[in-house]
């Protein structure tokens, strides 16, 4: 069911458009998919997601496995049916929220010994449990389990946790049955490039539907961060999608998909806008800002969301200072419509032959005014 | 502009049907106002607010002059151009949350003076004061100041507020202009029929386009609230709409509406959806109830609003015990949708000779039930 076609390369960048054929539907790449957390992309309803143009989503293992559980969503055969959403869903693997949010943690070979962050419980995440878990949530593309070392990490513990990764990506391949969805591997080796070489390697002999590149945002230099997706995204096979995970800003995208890179995943357009930062094309704009008191102007003139066509700037900026719930909702619906554009906007430029003009012309637009 | 006319009456109670003619448009009567404090009914669209059906929404004057204040509602020529909603709006006068709210008041003949509960900055209420913003917000229905007494209260105080609400409703008449929209006046007088009734006929000396019925719902017993209800409605002209203000319960409004009243406005079905509180002909249930853990029914079979449509109670239980924003707007569009439809099917039992018998079967329905 699954597949991956790429309809257009750029000739002067790695930058590519391709299709991804889900069960629940096709995909064009670069694709951006919002983070829906909980079951939710927080504040949005499914039709307005699609609205803004998201055509996949991202689900949380981790904490739909805590909250409501598999036999809540068992009920209604996955995620998909408890959401209300028909598109295709990635779902992660848990790993990294285990490393980052819960407590008590143990490692081993077995898999990761947690402790709930909401009630103290205890849990293993093991590679078959991962895969079983995303099974359960219906998941189009399961990713693999994966230890996620932190920044700055020694040599040392980058390769146990490079190995770990490994000998899990076999047991998650072994676990995964389902013919319907896809099942991609992590790479990880941290900030070496020699590790990041191994790691690549050890998954292209197991051999996997996608590749992620994994362990990057996770506190390092962004030009550290770009130097490691530039390196690890060209030894990854071509004919196989590739996923930054947990990346990024509008011109982190527009940089890693010249790199190669096909999808994207991060909270920051939605939780930004929770924090009242609006992404325009000429820079992000803090709605809280005193300036926009009497301003009768939407976010961004010209924009097509609903937010921009029906609502000005001192009213979200009023909305937002008393809290209003409406207030993350308008905000949301615009930073995820203006992601949504930036990577459809990306990739007409590709299938158009314009790329490095769309680059040049998006950075000097964007470095314009950051407020 | 403003008009009233009443279409059926209901042979063995007080029952009416009716219209409102108003700038934005006609409402039938009787009809329930959400209420859009800042602006907005808390986590709704306007769009949203119109599928629920919803014709016509409150606005509350104290807190839109506080905060944005009307120097930024005047650059949008009103609260209709400010918050992107084209259906009539009912104002109230910022006399019951200076009472309620703010600090440090002292009510003087002038006016109220008090305390912003935002930033402590002093402010004076006066009739003409409160006329003034209401207009500034492009209300389509004006109410006047009025002292709205605490319960329980002495017959001294109450007759003194009394007399301040009709000295302020006669400088609220003079102030008031605009030929486009209505000027309500408010009958007070606590739990004292007589007071009550020497209030209203103030009032009608004085003459408005509609008449309120204020002070009630502040502490005393429901029967109380029902019985004053029932004394002032009568003796308020049958050709005027008559407005019960912050009333109440469904079966509030049923009550109300067979003694009747015209308007009715809450909190009760927008707070208590934040409150996980939803509303079903067969009582009020809590979506947090773990025996909702792994229920795939909606929160009312057959409701056709858009929650119910395509949401499960396992799902909303979920959304709302993880406080996600968007459980505040599933209910609350649950709740509204079920008080619109309520007075919806109130009117149409008027207009078809059987208001006892749906009050009968509402009641029956309605007690079966409460968890």
């Amino acid at each position: 069911m699954f597949d991956f076609n790429i309809v257009s390369k750029c000739k002067t960048t790695r930058a590519r458009a391709g299709i991804l054929q889900t069960a629940h539907g096709e995909v064009e790449t670069p694709v951006f998919m919002p983070v829906g957390t909980l079951g939710t992309v927080k504040s949005l309803s499914p039709e307005e997601l699609k609205t803004c143009g998201a055509r996949i989503i991202l689900g949380n293992t981790y904490h739909l496995y805590l909250r409501p559980g598999c036999d809540v969503i068992r009920r209604f055969e996955g995620l998909h049916g408890f959401m209300h959403w028909d598109g295709p869903i990635l779902t992660d693997s848990g790993g990294f929220q285990v490393f980052s949010l819960a407590r008590l943690r143990k490692v081993t070979d077995e898999g990761v010994l947690f402790q709930s962050h909401i009630d103290g419980s205890q849990h293993l995440l093991s590679p078959e449990k991962s895969v079983e878990i995303q099974e359960c949530l219906g998941s189009d593309i399961v990713m693999c389990l994966d230890e996620c070392i932190q920044y700055p990490a020694e040599r040392n513990d980058t390769q146990k946790a490079l190995r770990q990764t490994t000998q899990w990506a076999k047991r998650c391949k072994d676990a995964f049955k389902n013919e319907k969805s896809a099942l991609f591997g992590i790479v990880q080796g941290g900030m070496f490039k020699d590790l990041r070489e191994m790691s690549a390697h050890d998954l292209l002999t197991i051999g996997f539907d996608g590749y992620a590149v994994g362990g990057l945002s996770v506190g390092e230099p962004k030009e550290a961060m770009i130097e490691m997706a530039g390196f690890t995204l060209p030894i990854l096979p071509d004919e196989k999608p590739k996923y930054i995970m947990g990346v990024g800003t509008p011109e982190d995208i527009v940089t890693l998909a010249a790199l190669g890179a096909d999808m994207f995943d991060c909270v920051i357009p939605t939780r930004n806008a929770r924090n009242g930062q609006m992404f325009t094309a000429t820079g992000a704009i803090n709605i809280s800002n005193s300036r926009f008191k009497h301003d009768t102007e939407p976010i961004e003139s010209g924009c097509t969301c609903y937010t921009c066509r029906h609502y000005s700037r001192a009213y979200l900026r009023h909305l937002y200072l008393s809290k209003e719930l409406l207030a993350y909702r308008l905000n949301t619906i615009h930073n995820v419509h203006y992601y949504m554009n930036l990577v459809r906007h990306l990739r007409t430029a590709i299938c158009e032959n314009r790329f490095e003009e769309f680059r040049k012309e998006f950075f000097k637009n964007s470095l314009q005014a950051i407020t």
